[in-house]
């Protein structure tokens, strides 16, 4: 039968990404807590292609993927991204998935525990410059709550507040817990947000927030002055969406940085 | 050329629904201030189909989209509806447009204008028990506060608020103006909201805002009051959905009903 | 501490719904093949509320998810429901589980197995003329291909084809598994769709699917002929939305029907 | 009134990006036939805030855009960028306009003209380095046929087909039409698609995308090809995802290139 995809290329360019994209599959992730948890992954995976060859055999990406089939960790992302380079005869590889992260979490009063959710992302890559080991990119968005200074500073009483949303992307030079993560950024806000709250949470979590109104800009900041300060860290991107609860958008704030070590 | 279309079906069932979705188009709809307005609009628009015809002709309603190209009103869509009885010679015929619609809105203390939008949705159906009269279903999604009473009685100070949107659906006997259904939502939340608020509006929204709190409760009915009350409603369905800011998770309500008019 | 939900409300309405929305939970869910398979769903669950109370106590349908924390299937959906009501003294409850489901397919031709995923959903609710026993509504949508058969009839070579999107929802009398309805999808497009497909495979798709075309028209009918003819069905409604490869917007077609047993 | 955005900053880090999100307005857009046409745009514009001050103020960017109202081209990008420079006291100013633009298009063989929809993307940045003229990126959505070669090759008759999408985003030298864009992606595709066709129009759309067999590797070196050729290209991304119609996944391409111009 024809193979079509390794005839010449009618436009002799290399091709910088090519895979297949939104392939959902079930997915062991590991937890501080529990060792690993189950949930479900949205998968993007793919190769850089020669200018000389036609095509890609997209089947290959779906058998690296399914001959995987274990729990998502650095080591088997690794061999993963190496399976894809042997099996595509490709200098680079790349895979991303996208996940819920669930952690339990107890309201601040009672104690009463109930399951947070997170949307995480993985990224790792490899090219020959990188000497066989991956390069990742973790991502995590925590929702939180803010409360707004100003508002606070300028009315008689009460103070505007609201969801908002923490993304961090950052890249580390060891392994890393996502729970570090959410950490910090629960640490930002002017309080965490809960799944369950009875009545002496919710006025704890009213009164606490109260006494600390943060803007989005105040948010971004922390986040990232932590971020900096986490002993692994080599770059990170913050940022801050706040819904804001007085307008029908949103305010945001984003602090980028590098961080080199020795 | 065959007209595959026109041959005999396999399965010899009528078709509720058939046509085409998602279609865009600029249109222009008519508003209370400046008499029309232009938006963008998403279409979509299908007959019904006899068991023994097996395909519809989907350009056809197209067709009649595109030498339809007036301004978006109960007559127009009135002429519209007839239009594809008349093209795909069926007996019942339907329509639904999505867009944006732009309010000015002053903030409540400075009187500054900025602009607001609300997603909308106008659905006219037609049929051979309806005399030529089609009926039509209006709905509107309008963000508010809400400022959590419970948490406000509970904490010696603040109380969390958040961004809500309020879903109106409605049928009326006679002409109705978006902008009434808008502000009946705005007046059943803790506040409006407002896309320009300077310092002075921030101190009068939260003020006012934190002098009113509502539950999601509350609010849908305020809203239901409101339209039972409204001299032409003859059905509604209010949904309120509160973007809790102390969760990640949403507080609903629901109501529906009917109104008989003598 | 004050209990504020349990105040009068200010106007004194019914409402049909109250609860929470978007709440998302890991389940585990009953599959043909290996007696369950772990996935995670989002998640809206609710009550209805009397005129005389102001609000209902929202931490409790928490509380109600967390202590059930079971696999999901009609008897752990009943024992939910009749815990929610209890809890919130409500005469209805309902509730909403939105997740993906796993399927491994064999390729047609060199019989290697894939995961396919599915979006399902399954509504359960009850009230006082149930007789304790909840009404279920199931709700699965199943990728197809369609080979366009005015194209084929019509063109000297060739045919267009796309993925379409078969939406089934239905009421059983008695249990009936996800998988069923997957089959009864895939038996009425131009051809199933697949993960995984080798050289062989694509051309056995690429052959049996443009010699079986099948306008969404067709779709719809051979899926209502099918489920009207299952043993365990009370109602049903399909939805077939064809991605057209030659436009930018979507055909789709829709059949409702109510099925009498005696 | 305390102004607390001017005041002291409790982590005294600059911040790249502050800003308001999407921000729903009415639009006029420059069109190659018709001089400008009527659309609306979500925006999301900001600027960059040093580590001395608290906070910016969010009211001043609603203002700008309030004042700014007016058509969308280069030079009024410019106006806007410069006056939230000097309303915020910031070094640097970013907006992005996302937008539906519309275009009318023949069908290739009986000529009826009908509207075609592109999602488009306009973002402006200015900073110190940029001597008062802004960079511009611009993005288009363009919606294509892809016929599948390997399926055609391997098949005994028939292909299969689907629609793919190419997102174009390059930077220019002067002026450039968004069509001239649209044009570039639909030259690339097995054959572009179109909102009306005809009988007629369909057979020819199936031979000729039939006759022009594309994977989206040969889709995204056209166009590579196409804007390293255009006269004003400084730099572009294009990224062309087709909705497989065999698999219930994507297959994507992508190519990033820089060019130098003497």
């Amino acid at each position: 039968m024809r193979d079509v995809q390794s005839g010449p290329a009618q436009v002799a360019l290399p091709i910088d990404r090519v895979g297949v994209k939104n392939l959902r599959l079930p997915l062991l992730v590991r937890d501080r807590v529990n060792g690993n948890q189950h949930t479900v992954a949205d998968v993007d995976i793919g190769a850089d292609l020669p200018a000389h060859f036609k095509g890609t055999h997209m089947s290959r990406f779906v058998e690296a993927l399914d001959s995987w089939s274990e729990d998502l960790d650095y080591k088997s992302v690794q061999r993963l991204l190496n399976d894809v380079r042997a099996r595509l005869e490709a200098e680079r590889a790349f895979v991303t998935f996208r996940f819920p992260f669930f952690l339990a979490k107890q309201a601040p009063a009672t104690g009463s525990p109930a399951i947070m959710s997170y949307d995480c992302r993985l990224t790792g890559e490899i090219g020959p410059e990188d000497n066989g080991r991956p390069r990742f990119l973790l991502q995590v968005d925590v929702p939180v709550m803010t409360v707004c200074p100003c508002s606070k500073a300028i009315s008689d009483e009460g103070a505007h507040s609201q969801r908002a949303l923490v993304r961090i992307q950052a890249r580390f030079a060891g392994f890393t817990w996502l729970e570090e993560l959410v950490d910090i950024a629960d640490a930002a806000g002017s309080s965490p947000v809960y799944t369950l709250l009875k009545r002496e949470d919710e006025k704890f979590v009213t009164e606490s927030a109260f006494a600390n109104p943060t803007f989005v800009e105040d948010v971004v900041r922390s986040v990232a002055q932590a971020l900096a300060a986490h002993p692994q860290t080599t770059w990170f991107r913050v940022e801050v969406e706040s819904f804001e609860s007085i307008h029908n958008h949103s305010a945001f704030a984003v602090i980028e940085q590098r961080i080199e070590r020795a």
